[in-house]
């Protein structure tokens, strides 16, 4: 089982910033994390980081036919990209989207998720562990819809 | 560590109910699965259900000084009732609010959560799964709490 | 053929309250005449009255595999209650919503209802004949789901 | 006693119509099952159906003095008419407004009705039912009035 | 002169619940300072805590030809409760409502209050002020009314 | 100078209609009054009254070229018709809006004009008077724009 | 019969500000011509202009015993005074509400008045001529009331 | 196959109409330039232009049995007629909506149109050319339809 | 202990104005009541009105240093004046905002008040009473802030 | 003659994404039509496909002095770029959008289009005939301007 | 060339008021490095300060014919008052906007001006400097405007 | 001192670009004006154009440690980008906000900015002097702070 995941804007800065909303993690150690994990649930992952809408569209139509699942973390593209939400439903993979921090207590504009809608489901606001959750999930609901 | 979950209204049916939405699982299968979780990660939990807000309100007022921690499907509850919320901010412990579906996908009442801004953080749209990865959530956050 | 017919909070009132609104009738006038409506029309009643959310919605739940209809008039839980729409939906029984007043005609926020969507019709403004005419098609309606 | 019934625009296609929604029946039947049951109750009908405000306008404008009631069905005008919600306050007669299906359940736009805040009451949901309850409603009504 | 004192959902807390808002005082206390206020007022009190929406509305029913007036924290049923209100309507007798805190300070959603506009006035901002003072204002307008 | 007076639907009642709010006066009435003042005022008359929207659109395309201004109570259609709205645009005489009643002091819906952004003015308010002071305004203007 | 006519902020630079849009003519030409049609009604005035909102409620207070009705411009405070209306509801004499331009036609902000709705009646759209058709509108609205 | 062209308010008007916006053509050119493609595409066309909205959902009802598709520019009507919409949803024919200006770029309340969601598509902007390229869409249509 | 009370527009009218709403009590009486007390509670008042939004503002810049408190009725004010809650906050002194009648119950536009944010509190809806007890609360909250 | 044809995020993906929405055809089909209707109408294309908004807007600048119009499908763009809709603004040259689906039939958020104001018309909801008759209307419209 | 410098309510307590937002300078030295910097751009300044609307509205009006520009930081009535911007707009002078804290980080009233869109620019958020930059400016823009 | 000038979408057509509204000045011209008042102020600048999002938040991250502020032409982004907001604030530099045109005077959609509440301040309106404007109030920010 392949999983393909996706850190959106800015989340290659983690580590450096606002470390009283997101801690001092760095992703690299969140991306060592999920490999081990991974290779505990018996998938391999391949994992983009990127700034820029087109590249992570990009990035989410390569996954089709090599890929059995996307976990993202659109970051501030939640808010704002109907073309990631629509590349996302193109590629009919199932998506699990996560936050490090609770979106819903945040900014009113940060409450709203365009990709929410064509994901299996979303975790926030456990900091790094809402990866490894989303990463359980994901590999859950595969698991079960080969069943 | 004793955890607290609740499950609000109408998902004492849970397996009867709209089973295109929330599948054929029982409570009291989920319930078993969460105690066999609970076990696993050294915790025991009480549970509770209840289809009155005040019932609910009662036991999370009791939490205080017994739980370290409440795990809540608030259901219908959600969208509708400050006074939970006030509850749960007052007893003070950490929450970890979680649903079945993907409330985010559904009718527009329901994207709103009064319980969200005053819990850790929220799962949704894992089905039965949404209930094990919270409380993995919660006792992961009490543990580091307590670090 | 079985009905359930359920009063929401402050009908226990009905006559000592605003009777320049809901008239002089007492709930257990209008009971009464349900009831020979009823056998006019071949069913049994059960007849519930309750001011507490949580006893409404386990009526609702207890109704299901008893009952082959659902008569309610929900009140001022009408325009809040999302864990009373909910309960109705997974119960799968057809309902009928009645109100003694023309709830189109009062307060803004008297004229949403979360119940309606999950209603076969609504029926308003007739007084205690609301309930009568929603007995009628509740029963209709059954009648011709069973032909 | 003498009712005038007015069907709002393409109400005459009823039962070659959207049958998933409105059923098979025609205008014809129901206005057929309507004078049965108006003789059953004692009153005669007149009956118009029009495609057009203006001669709805005329019509309630013309009932004055020669009837006792309305039973409408305003259709799409529901919606969108001032000038058919003025006329039936300006006859100054009890009116009954009537729909074939649950306008609650339907698009946003048709869940507001201008005509609700004149009439004594609504009726929605019952298919042609709706417009023999909506009547024994009405007639009800006038009868209380004179008493 | 009979007076009710109802205190909504997670009143009972006082003292416990986030005293940089509400201070240390409980509702033991207050209650015994609103005793001594009401025999200087020369009226007796009958006091009554509930977390349940219904408990609270049958208290109200309950109050009709037993009390003058009604003196009520609806806490967080304030925001939320068209029963209570509808209650407290149907009860007709003079209500104030007060509040520990100045709810017009504090998250939108409590800025809003359904039983406001059945109410005589609203006390609110004063700690357990709000209490002494909206009894004073009760008694007050009794007094008024009878003379 | 010919002017077009423009009647909407349901003004024939006058004088029958809610006296409370628009008095005892008739159609007949005001036209004849209207029709001294433009014979003081130098101008002839044409009058035209309809329940129909198309109706009055066909009146309003043939004062092209005949009249040299209009003046309109399009009642319940001001809120409600933008074809009104073209045609008098498109017929591109000065045009001065009445109405009896003041309408921004009535319901929501009846404050918003759509004939007001293509008029020279409103006069509303005033009973009868409107249409008289509207006269005179429609003439001052015709009467400048021809110096 | 003595009349206040009462002019709010700006209005006294007419003639110098935005011709485009009021024309040439200066106030005090508006007044001068107000004075000879209230002769020719038989009435008296007094004219105020105020850019200070507190000046313009002292002169309304003032009016109360010494005039019978009051004619106002409102001019930027149209829009933000609810102390003005306030006055004028207080003074309890008929206002006239008159605009230089039709206020419908312009900036959203200026489409709605505090005014209005303590008004008789509006005047909008005719330049100076609004002026004049109030005062005949006020003079004849009171003539009326006396008769 | 035989197409029915529906032109809505003040369309006669074309070429006397707003010529900065609409261009000098009348709708004789129109229609004769309609008639030649129509030709063209072999199929024969009926066109109708009427103010009147009743006049327009006759014409549309007519439509069944008669015609395979309907070409409609519902002008003034299309922003405000939830009747017309109802009449296309009955016909079942495919429905092309055009407009001679580009909508989006005029008043807000001219942006949204009743009619889209029940069209098979809508083309704007292009002056009569809207015409034209909507006669080849709907004429395409129904040949892939047949296929 | 000296205290600031200030009387915002209009209400020297009071026992003029609109008594169904505000009763017959004139502004002198509430002053002298207020004073006496303010005697009885050991403190003095300098008493101001004002129909003058800047004046108000001068008032209240100048009660810093000189005074311990504000006991402000911003009348008209309260639902359009930036100025005067920021002058307020700067000032930096315990504020308590009073209204006679319950704003709650009035028109949309009084609910809002730009004062009760800076305000320790709100009393209103208890006519003259409103005074008394927000002159209690003043002088009890500025003597716990002493303790 | 030269168009620059632009296709937006994600339509790379045709033929393979939602083919109950948007059918089977390639976009290289598209192409290879849209190529041979340009010859038959005696004009050059280049084609750009790309799922980055900053490139669409390089495409678009790079597009002045070389090409006389553009034709652009800006997909998921549509709803949410200010940046293209300047580009096309700068730009300078005649614009027609278009849509495979009919976007006034989808989700609310799909309804609002930045470049609609920007663009000479726009034509959607006939799958890729949208782009052979918007092909069709851009040189129609610049053959006009020429002339 | 000669400057209005205006100050609007409450600027005049600068240096007393929120000084974590404003910081500790007064306003006599913001106007002594205006003065400064006014004679370093060779222009005279006249500066005034009111808490009165009224008074700024008088000054607006004296500037015509005497000063060349004004520079304004209307402070509360920034988003309250139409009667200032349309004294800034009669004027006819140029106007730059200028607030020493960014008002768009702050409430959300706040974040509208009514003085924006007839200012040439606005400057916010620098402190003082917002001050000294809007002189550079509006002197600027005063000089190109002359050139 | 190093500073980080960054202009966003469409901004290196200036002077090609709508000139009536932004002037033909040139980018080349600006930044060569810029980067002498930057050695008049003694500082470096590093200036960057871009039209892509991504290209843009790469840019800011590479500021950190490098650059002691940013001054930013968000342009068409202003109002759109999430991420380049969020870029800005983990960044953790002053960054002040410049725009050529006054956003508060266009449509709508440009009047709200998600940089602003991240920036020291915003300066627009002024041409090409809000850049420089902007790095004066940018360097006198930064100079202070060191302080």
């Amino acid at each position: 089982m392949k999983i393909l995941v996706l850190h959106g804007p800015n989340l290659n800065l983690l580590g450096t910033r606002e470390p009283e909303i997101y801690g001092g993690l760095t992703l690299d150690r969140i991306n060592a994390e999920l490999a081990d994990l991974a290779a505990e649930l018996g998938c391999r992952l391949t994992i983009v980081q990127s700034n820029s809408e087109g590249e992570i569209i990009d990035a989410i139509q390569a996954a089709m036919g090599t890929f059995q699942g996307i976990l993202i973390n659109p970051a501030g593209y939640t808010h704002t990209s109907v073309a990631i939400r629509d590349a996302l439903a193109a590629a009919g993979l199932p998506v699990v989207e996560v936050h490090l921090s609770n979106i819903h207590k945040r900014e009113e504009f940060r409450r709203h998720s365009y990709v929410a809608p064509v994901a299996v489901g979303q975790v926030c606001g456990f900091g790094a562990d809402s990866y490894y959750l989303g990463m359980r999930a994901l590999v859950s609901h595969i698991g079960k819809s080969r069943a």
